[in-house]
């Protein structure tokens, strides 16, 4: 299994994620051209454009995406699909009951794209394992976490089972697993027991305290209310990524402009690092 | 006045513009922090990164943006105000009241937008000059365009005025006037007038000929069923700004990736250069 977080920028030095979560893509070897896109952020068309294997290029509007897999609601990881409208048949897309709810009441992105590909609805059943049609050779299972819905969920602020999900991908021939949460408050028992079990954890870097967007004048939430765990401080991410065994891969993803492990010479991410926590960055590859 | 079609690659050198149309931006001297974006196009935030004018940092999540024009509710010209939803105040915005329709039914931005900043919404009336408040010296006026209404609208194939617009700006220090038209699928006689008193107009160059999708088996209409009026042939946009006074200033924007134009060795492109029309790219400075 390969792990790829698309470049959006043309240079070649690393650079830091932007603010918006990218993609996480789960390539087969066995299967070059047939990937699977976690979530649509609103820059998937320059992923697209930065990943030569998201642009097989075998047909006028063709891409590799096999599917998109939905982890929630929000306006960062599904507006892409708006982007992806011109696909050559019904854009393969997973996700819960919960989260198709949203985007055909709150945010109706699925009645949208009824006007242009429109939408083959894979149904995301929590704790079962599943396959994607078109890309074998890879076990996936949808974890309910708690975060928070969208503003404009009717359970924004009461959480409910699916509004968002964890990811584990397994590669049935390596054996390897990833675990992936970009948006991850609290880490239940099941969840760890995934994020334990893992290879590789992907999970939420948002913000670095849990104050951070109060001290700013952005937000009069903390960062657990927004369903994001912070790295620092008692019980944050750091001291839960700690307790995982030595041998799992240790990568923050979905980081705000506000954290200042986004400057590589930070103190903060000088603790990252003497904690063996990586940070994600663009066309950052990851095989497992 | 200047005009920015802010760059969105990292790249020093000039680049074709991508498919989707970019804000022209509207700046004045004497302003240079008071800016109208013309449409918000999916890949705003990149947009803003890449012009330091967007960006003047006066305060956290501060953008130069005094205003959004809307030319009309097609998706590419409308979803990044989804990116700009973390604006201080409520976004001004300007459209006709059939996009604002459109946008609170078959594709409900306003709604969505009210979980996060709002949109203070400001009617443009056709034919009427007006100014943006906080942007003083700049006169604009709305002209009703034979273009098309998107597919999720209920006019979709039954155009009605005020479904498109193109836009005339006027340096009311300059006295010196721009034509900007992303969708111009018919020449009216209100049209042209505007286009001959421009300075520069910028207009539709979406596609080379009129069956460019039909024969690519992308569609199955034609440029203008579209809404496009295409550059080569009779009556089309190379023959129209032939016709336009020596001294304007001609470009073309809205370039769709199928057109040969994009190839700056193409016989295509050396035709408009020998017609002395220019072709948009990422990053372009006009002043006028």
């Amino acid at each position: 299994m390969e792990l790829q977080l698309p470049a959006v920028q043309c240079s070649s030095q690393r650079k830091p994620p932007s603010p918006c979560p990218h993609p996480v893509v789960y390539c087969s070897h066995s299967q070059p051209n047939r990937l699977v896109a976690g979530n649509a952020s609103p820059d998937v068309l320059q992923q697209i454009k930065a990943f030569p294997a998201l642009q097989p290029a075998r047909a006028l509007r063709d891409t590799g995406i096999a599917a998109v897999l939905l982890m929630d609601a929000q306006i960062d990881h599904t507006t892409g699909l708006l982007m992806l409208r011109e696909h050559r048949q019904k854009l393969p897309l997973y996700c819960h009951t919960l989260v198709r709810e949203d985007l055909s009441t709150g945010n109706p992105l699925f009645k949208v794209l009824e006007h242009y590909c429109g939408i083959d609805w894979q149904e995301l059943h929590l704790q079962k394992t599943f396959q994607v049609p078109s890309l074998s050779g890879l076990e996936f299972e949808a974890l309910p976490l708690i975060s928070n819905a969208p503003p404009y969920s009717p359970h924004r602020d009461k959480p409910q089972p699916g509004d968002n999900i964890g990811l584990s991908v397994k590669d049935q021939t390596s054996g390897k697993t990833l675990f992936y949460a970009p948006g991850l408050a609290q880490i239940e028992p099941h969840v760890w027991k995934a994020m334990q079990e893992a290879d590789c954890v992907m999970v939420d870097g948002t913000l670095w305290t849990d104050d951070e967007m109060i001290s700013l004048g952005a937000s009069k939430k903390t960062s657990r209310a927004m369903g994001h765990m912070p790295q620092s401080g008692a019980e944050g991410m750091i001291e839960w990524l700690d307790k995982l065994p030595a041998h799992v891969r240790k990568v923050l993803i979905h980081i705000n402009n506000t954290n200042p492990i986004l400057d590589e010479i930070s103190p903060q991410r000088q603790t990252l690092t003497a904690h063996g926590i990586e940070v994600a960055f663009d066309g950052m590859e990851i095989e497992l």
